[in-house]
């Protein structure tokens, strides 16, 4: 399992991944499941795009790698004038791009995966900007068809996502400040890493402020004190918060 | 969908029950979920038990039915000498009673329905406390099987459990008293029917205080004023909670 949450308000974006890839319990491994692409300086319009991957390892693996192969300067995509991530002139294009992309490695992988009984099944979380543009986040579907974050809904989520819904949806709204949406995308990740023992540390965290065109990514680790001071002052809070709320009468 | 949890903390015993059934999003009634039973006054030991139901109405419905059969004065089981839930000597054979209900309706009535392609799926919380015994919680299973809480977990769900697990996990513990597990069962419920539309309001709370063997009851309809101050005061402390916690460093 996995668990992968975008945020986009109006400061810019938010992407936060776990990084654990498990084929049953007894086989886990790291992962990062977080991808970042810049333009190439002085080209036109600028862009930074972020993907995150949830569902079948081989299927997103595959994705990936077809993606760099396109981006290649001497690929064919180059050589045929068609369109890459690197190329597509808005998000929306890109994330058609990934959904070609994806329904592609569906019809060549699915069959196949579903004779072995093995589910194909992935998704993916798109954000970014292009040019002059503001930030968008797009949601790709195993079909590649995608849905796109709006004001009523300024976040997406993928894997396992319900432990961790709760607090976005009480918290995130698009005035909700950058430092704000780190904070809530970590306390719906600690959720989930509670409850579910397939999603876990280290994570992936990327910042795209709005015009910004440059990531700034960490990496959290098992140990890492402010994640863990985080957490725990949540706990706190939550704890102490019962005094403040009225008691049910009967 | 149904969402009940249960709380077993020092001071006694929290259950709390939503009333939505539906079959198909366009098909939605309200029946209550929450049943519970006191023994005859003067006879010992003195009991109160409650049972929350989740899964196939037919099936549940049908058990409770069995229940009250078995439970009337001159029904099949007294002129047997055979125990009862309410002639059980612990809480323990109560839990054991109502699996092997649940297993015999499994067994009539799980055939029918896979052929017909519905899901004969149904589990039930049992709470309740007995005699000189301290307050107890069972959890049972589809199968009859049944686990008991403990103080590492003090609580058990049915139904669309994972997005209200999260503020349980951080709050609710043996100390808990039973004033804030109401809440937070409360809060609990409220992130459940933010995002699942198969569970809804009214709600049904049951409180039974340790050695009071008579429970506390009360109906929660959508427009309680109470229960809207609850969830909105707890929205305002979550946002501001943010202040609190550090920042992530970059």
């Amino acid at each position: 399992m996995t668990y992968c949450v975008g945020l986009c308000v109006n400061e810019g974006l938010v992407m936060l991944a776990d990084s654990r890839t498990n084929a049953g319990v007894d086989n886990i491994s790291v992962y990062s499941k977080l991808f970042t692409w810049i333009g190439a300086p002085g080209v036109q319009p600028p862009r930074a795009l972020a993907v995150m991957v949830a569902g079948n390892l081989s299927v997103t693996q595959e994705m990936m790698s077809l993606i760099e192969e396109e981006n290649a300067a001497n690929g064919p995509m180059q050589d045929q004038g068609l369109e890459t991530i690197l190329s597509a002139p808005s998000l929306f294009r890109v994330a058609d791009r990934l959904g070609r992309l994806m329904a592609d490695v569906q019809n060549r992988r699915g069959p196949g995966l579903a004779a072995a009984g093995v589910s194909s099944g992935a998704s993916l979380i798109l954000g970014g900007q292009i040019g002059t543009d503001r930030p968008r986040l797009f949601l790709v579907y195993q079909a590649g068809n995608s849905i796109e974050t709006t004001a009523d809904t300024p976040f997406m989520q993928i894997g396992e996502f319900k432990y961790g819904k709760p607090i976005l949806d009480r918290v995130v709204r698009p005035e909700t400040s950058l430092s704000d949406g780190v904070k809530a995308a970590l306390l719906s990740m600690d959720a989930t890493i509670r409850s579910n023992l397939t999603v876990g540390l280290p994570l992936d965290v990327a910042l795209l402020p709005v015009d910004s065109f440059a990531f700034t990514r960490r990496r959290i680790e098992a140990d890492d004190p402010v994640y863990r001071e985080i957490s725990k002052g949540w706990g706190d809070h939550l704890r102490s918060g019962f005094q403040g709320i009225p008691d049910l009468p009967f």
